[in-house]
């Protein structure tokens, strides 16, 4: 009774805060997964992170806190899902950085539902993957929106509409692949969704055009993003930052890193997810994103080079 | 037969190239101005610049070439505007830093038409000269906008509309002053203009969604700059540079002085003119803009601390 499931992380190339006032956001699985190893009983939610070198116990039924309390809700949703009246144990070993952007929380739950249900003995679809996985992100972080779950559990691309969900996109990413490279300073989600509101609030008009370009914007990335025409996929990426600029969520250190990447041969570079810090996205040829990331080198507090990650969750190994 | 006449420079605070299609533009005249002196006699245009350290003649009639002839071709208006068929020699002194989107040429232009006209015994209007200049600068630089003659010459701060012309602002603007500061890197117009409309033709929707957030923006500006809401004037200057970056005429070194000047106490900061290169303009608290200068200095190849002109094209001296 013991099993094996990753699930990888996520970039958003599209619409990030535009999303919120209901325009499409665009999001890729990135090469970089969570792997959480489930093994069926006790009477209790054992929970290891390798990543924090931390191990929690938490009852099977009932509320919890601590930094590996997520995972608990997660792994009781699997043991749901499987009808499983049992304890279970987990360790999360994760690749994705969290506090990111990059979606590991959402990963972890998603691999975490799959590899508790899979050691319980159920077989449970990627679709339902996702939505237990959200009922668990929703229980410990309020209202997410969806995206991350969603990119984690089907991989790939996806064109995500608030309230409308999600439509997976139809696309060969093997030309291109993708630099994600660190500021350095931590990213303020809550923060920055409140300077964009306020900005808003005060110039409503303005905003709304603003809002509206980056949907028109995002839906035709997708498209061409279909079409296999990346270089005007990087174009608009490049399009999209100005926007993100434009409301208030780039600062200097952003900049200098969005610069860099297009100098050194990407198609496009945006900062991606909440701005204020965090990472920026280059979308690269492949085999240039090494050479961007020796670029980003100096300045970059850390860079990555990964394909787009087709495949979302995954159970790896299955002992009954 | 002897007078002195001087004009400001200008700056665009909202809507450069966004004007081109038709979206309203704001300009100030900013407190650096084209001197010039002429001198009613012989039987030819006679132009010296102090600033090039050149010396120049042209026929009363006809074409001509050579950097000065911009000039000749504006005295040549004066001359016309006073019914004076005779030759004239003209000295230009001039402030302005030439080919910084700061509109030399034009002040130049206005201020000699009106020290011309003025020597030869006229009393031209304001208005009058400006319409003046724009004959001159049509003859050498094509078809230019229009909207740098008509600020030099009616100084403060205009909103204008291509097609539509010029509205004077009425605007108090003791409580601000601009930084301009150059990024060292020459601005191309031509490539510019070129790179937005070539992305404009590729992502039409897109595009016309951003053009219409930028014509919303210097409308809702000009509002607030009438009712001396600066503080939220910066706060557009930063939307409006974010759509100037989405358009693709930002740069790295655009980028770095614009975010040290909001970092150092500028309401507010954007690229100003073509974009590629260039200046950058803040807007800041009368008296904070020598603090913000001081932090430019580092990477700034020149940096101006000027108040907005009130005052338009005048006719300093005459003696009939």
């Amino acid at each position: 009774m013991r099993a094996v499931a990753s699930a990888p992380g996520k970039t958003i190339l599209f619409g990030e805060h535009f999303v919120v006032r209901g325009e499409p956001a665009v999001a890729v699985a990135v090469g970089l997964r969570a792997r959480v190893e489930a093994e069926i009983g006790g009477d209790a939610v054992v929970v290891e992170s390798k990543n924090l070198g931390l191990r929690e116990s938490f009852p099977l039924h009932g509320g919890g806190e601590g930094p590996l309390y997520p995972v608990a809700v997660a792994a009781r949703e699997g043991l749901r899902a499987a009808n499983a009246d049992t304890g279970v144990r987990v360790v999360v070993d994760s690749q994705i950085p969290p506090a990111a952007g990059m979606g590991s929380s959402a990963a972890v739950a998603v691999a975490t539902v799959a590899a508790v249900a899979a050691a319980a003995g159920a077989e449970v679809e990627a679709e339902e993957v996702s939505r237990l996985a959200y009922r668990a992100e929703e229980v410990v972080h309020g209202k997410p929106s969806g995206i991350d779950n969603t990119v984690s559990a089907m991989g790939g691309a996806i064109l995500y509409v608030k309230g409308e969900g999600a439509r997976r996109l139809d696309i060969d990413f093997s030309p291109v692949e993708l630099v994600l490279a660190d500021t350095g300073i931590p990213r303020n989600t809550g923060a920055m969704v409140r300077r964009v509101l306020s900005l808003a609030e005060r110039h409503p008009e303005v905003f709304s055009a603003i809002y509206r370009a980056a949907g028109l914007l995002a839906r035709r990335a997708a498209e061409l993003m279909e079409a296999g025409e990346f270089e005007a996929v990087g174009e608009l990426m490049n399009v999209n930052h100005g926007l993100l600029s434009s409301i208030g969520v780039s600062r200097y250190e952003i900049e200098r890193l969005v610069y860099a990447a297009r100098r050194h041969g990407a198609f496009g570079a945006k900062l991606t997810g909440a701005g204020g810090g965090g990472f920026i996205v280059a979308l690269a040829p492949r085999g240039v994103g090494r050479r961007i990331a020796e670029a980003l080198g100096d300045v970059a507090a850390r860079v990555y080079v990964v394909p787009v990650e087709e495949e979302g969750v995954r159970v790896e190994e299955r002992d009954l």
